[in-house]
């Protein structure tokens, strides 16, 4: 049922055996990828993580015993081979990184046996995932998989080798902390020793992060696990991984510098790419304006261009209202796509509805230059000359307008923007783009709770000169926080924070705290920045999407060991579990049915 | 209420300002450590995490402002100097980095104002753990305490850096895991996706690098936060930070040689102090018989030795007692304590019962060389002889003798020995002494439960050639298991683990599993174990502890920032709190009374 490995010694992995080993015994352990016999010869593949070493077995070499045992080879057996270095008989294999050289094997001992797998160990499978998380043990064999995961710890130490030499200290903070009265989404942890009391699972080290620079520590960082229990979607995690870092006395260049040579570094070392510095940066304002995103994808061009001054005298009705109620037009030139057939210009309306269109204008530039378009009937033929050239058509371009408050024509051009350079291949997995986007807006107001709510956090440092505007307009005060995006993903984001008492009263004033409210959920925080607070910035990088991206990954799944599907459970150990009444005892709580039925108890 | 440092850019830390800088302007930022006014002239002595630098404001040079700001100046404000480095005026402070020189200032900004704090920021505080703890931001000024994390950082990364040259990846494995029936210590956390089923956190990530080696990755490491629900001991905390690591492919010698070449680097690049390799070895059973102990201090002697064979003819009850009933009898050898008092004596003693002692017998070497004992009646003269000499004693030594079974004969001695050795001032905090341990007993018997424990865990691989034993004296068979001691502070722990199903399955067995529960507890383990496992063996190490040793702190407090004290509880931020009604409903849990009141809620 397998043998020990006692007395023999692993000399290299598969492919660190290379020609110059020639004649040489070596000794090398691994998986059998394949094995077949041909003619009384046994040609094994042995797979490692370093990849493929073909051994080969004849009876003359390594005797009657081993040759018997390769004969029961079959994949994913786990094998350990002594034997000789030579020339590869049969031709060399370009496709291997070991492909002029064989072992031929001396001796062999079969250290683990193994099942028929459920499904092939190969690269690009094509198992449905949902297989192939239940067996995520044997599904992170897989060859891709491994260089994921090979390349995201690359990622993690050379981070830290980088901050390390950048005078960061790596400080851990706890992760058993308080919960906030407005954790929604907190993961809660019952305790033992305090009954009817709870931990909280840190959704980021914010609060820590800014009680170390109050205590001097200048430069900090971690990589944090965070939590957050929310509705799953594609690249989110209930648990995820945080580059997160603050700095004292400084500024938002000093953050922004420290993070672009970061980012510089990791391009080169780990995909030889090099990222001209100083990174772009845009406002948001420019951004949204120029892209309809605050995250936009900068691979591509297909910018909005705002036609309200041209239609503003148009008879499109749909054009008008927007206008009238202090809306915006606005356009996208898809270049060369003239003449897409009416079900696809279909397709892309519904998809603008489904970002909250009421319909979407478009025109054809057909090649006689004469203009296709849902609305011409409304339009003078000036107008539409106009509004062409306006968008820079011609001949052969399809142009799509929305027409709304700014919000909408921005989620929905900026949208539109993104499929229709994804129908065009647009989006090149090895093109990246980065882009600083920064003065987001400091709060955003919240139709539902009818109030001002802080888009980063509270804790945010507004703009000087847009300070003064916090009573007479708040939602024109612009924020010290920025945004990295690469390739319309944003990695990371942070701010200055605030350091001075006034302030930090004012803001929390404007958010609706009462005095009690702020108190109660930063009341250590407020304490800690009476006694001396340096002014403070910082930035946190979602490391699962850092990797995702550099992997060229489509989902942050392919980069993390273990991962949980949508309903937050894990295929393979099936947690989350029920667990002995005795347990909750312990912890004093019972579990009761969701519906209407409190206090009824199922657990006994 | 604090000014803005836009516009300043701090040049130096305080300490990287040198001699070579006189004559240069510069740019320091930190917090006021104290302030005087000497006729006119302002002495500010600025601190941040590099040290303190002396700074000096006359109105002459800053101008009327800044002079006036630096009149307000108190201990703890936060402040941005702008001046010129000269050579000290007063003479030089010897005691200081920066002792040669100081700063004039020109320009003042007062980032922030501070109130006057609770207690000192100094060295070597004198203040109760209890109001250090509560503002722990400001404790953690402390340069100690900051000195402690600065400490803790470097060790972090030295050992991600030599672990990622040695071949490892560092891999995360998930925190919200599966409960185990048996995980009694879990930290349990409720889903809201799925009502009445729970997460745990992690004792440690065990399971999972166990089949990140199924996966063929190798080498693996993380530094891991792991979770338990116990109460409190000085060196423990509800969460803790584990170096954890595991080698494919790899027997004892493997993991005992990278791990000493890893302490070995840390030793040496931290404290400059070389290791000698290799590491002392001594198995388990040498251990306890020459220092009662697994995890003896090797900073002194005082053996333990067998004097069962000598006093097995003597009249003394106790003695003959102990071995007539399967135990020994032991002593150890005070050297110059043969004057000890008869009160601490009797502390000894009282130590004694409190490990389990029905007494403890001594005798004194007098300078006359006759020996004044505790039962020199129930002993014939050559018997009394005999025991000194082999007890190896001379004139002025103290004696000291436990008779009982092994286990409380060792625990006893064991711990006088320690206590002798603080007494004597033997134990030397910049004296390292490190040890292996190996060949731990496979299994340990729990009178408590009646039958045989895993004294590792139940993967750990028995000795080859004990196997033999297990179904006849399994007490006897020996595991590939080691511990790694420092100064008597077990500092880690691995094991070889079982790679075989067949003995897999009967070490399940000698435990007292079923197929059923094994299957629930491990059934994700087993199953991967059939699809080919390597031979595999790792070690995880307590980074607090680690830490603790080599800033030489006396409690794991001092190198974690923001620790919890023995309820669990944290004085900073009062976690654990009591929520929401509303969110615990969103989970499903309702709170009840601990004491048999089952039902009641008091959640509502």
């Amino acid at each position: 049922m397998g043998e020990s490995m006692v007395g023999m010694k692993r000399s290299h992995r598969c492919t660190e055996v290379t020609a110059a080993n020639i004649g040489q015994e070596v000794t090398v352990m691994g998986w059998v990828q394949k094995s077949r016999n041909k003619g009384g010869i046994i040609f094994v593949d042995l797979r490692d993580r370093s990849g493929i070493l073909q051994l080969i077995f004849e009876e003359s070499d390594c005797g009657e015993e081993s040759f018997a045992k390769a004969e029961k080879l079959r994949s994913e057996f786990v094998i350990a081979v002594k034997g000789v270095v030579e020339a590869r008989s049969g031709g060399v294999n370009e496709n291997l990184a070991t492909g002029a050289i064989e072992v031929r094997a001396r001796q062999l001992r079969i250290l683990s046996e193994s099942e028929t797998p459920p499904f092939p160990i190969e690269e690009n499978s094509r198992t449905k995932e949902e297989l192939r998380l239940k067996y995520r043990y044997l599904d992170l064999r897989r060859p891709d998989i491994q260089r994921n995961m090979m390349t995201r710890s690359r990622i993690a130490i050379l981070t830290r080798q980088f901050l390390a030499e950048e005078g960061f200290l790596e400080i851990e903070t706890p992760t058993l902390i308080g919960s906030t009265p407005e954790g929604a989404r907190d993961y809660l942890v019952p305790s033992r020793v305090h009954p009817g009391s709870f931990y909280a699972l840190p959704q980021s080290p914010q609060l820590f992060k800014q009680l170390l620079m109050c205590s001097g520590y200048d430069r900090y960082f971690q990589l944090a696990r965070c939590y957050r229990d929310e509705d799953l979607r594609a690249d989110r995690q209930p648990e995820f991984t945080q580059i997160d870092m603050e700095l004292s006395f400084a500024d938002v260049e000093d953050v922004l510098d420290v993070n672009e040579r970061l980012l510089q570094r990791l391009f080169k070392e780990i995909l030889n790419i090099d990222i001209p510095l100083p990174i772009q940066r845009m406002t948001w304002k420019e951004a949204m304006d120029r892209f309809g995103s605050d995250k936009p994808d900068m691979r591509f061009g297909m910018e909005l261009k705002n036609v309200s001054q041209v239609v503003r005298d148009c008879e499109f009705a749909v054009f008008r209202d927007a206008l009238d109620n202090g809306g915006s037009v606005r356009g996208i030139n898809a270049e060369g796509q003239g003449g897409m057939p009416r079900k696809k210009i279909d397709a892309l309306v519904e998809l603008a509805r489904g970002f909250g269109a009421k319909g979407l204008a478009y025109a054809a530039i057909q090649e006689d230059g004469t203009v296709k378009s849902s609305f011409s009937k409304f339009m003078k033929e000036e107008e539409m000359t106009a509004l062409v050239a306006a968008m820079g058509a011609k001949a052969g371009d399809l142009l799509l307008f929305a027409a709304d408050k700014d919000k909408v024509v921005y989620d929905v051009l900026g949208n539109l923007r993104l499929e229709l350079a994804r129908q065009q291949n647009l989006l090149k997995k090895d093109d990246f783009r980065f882009l600083w986007v920064t003065e987001f807006p400091l709060l955003e107001y919240s139709e539902e709770q009818g109030r001002f709510m802080a888009m980063h956090h509270p804790f945010t440092m507004p703009m000087e000169e847009d300070w003064p505007m916090i009573d007479t307009d708040p939602g024109a005060v612009r924020a010290k926080a920025y945004d990295i995006v690469l390739n319309g993903t944003e990695l990371g984001g942070g701010s200055v924070r605030i350091h001075q008492a006034d302030i930090q009263e004012k803001m929390l004033e404007v958010l609706g705290f009462t005095a009690e409210q702020a108190q109660e959920q930063f009341g250590f925080l407020l304490k800690a920045f009476q006694y001396g607070v340096p002014p403070h910035a910082g930035l946190a990088y979602g490391l699962d999407r850092v990797a995702m991206l550099m992997v060229g990954a489509d989902s942050i799944r392919d980069v993390i060991a273990f991962p949980k599907v949508k309903d937050a459970s894990c295929l393979m150990t099936e947690a989350p579990t029920p667990v002995d009444h005795k347990q909750l005892e312990e912890l004093s709580i019972e579990i009761v049915k969701p519906e209407g039925q409190e206090g009824a108890s199922f657990s006994s």
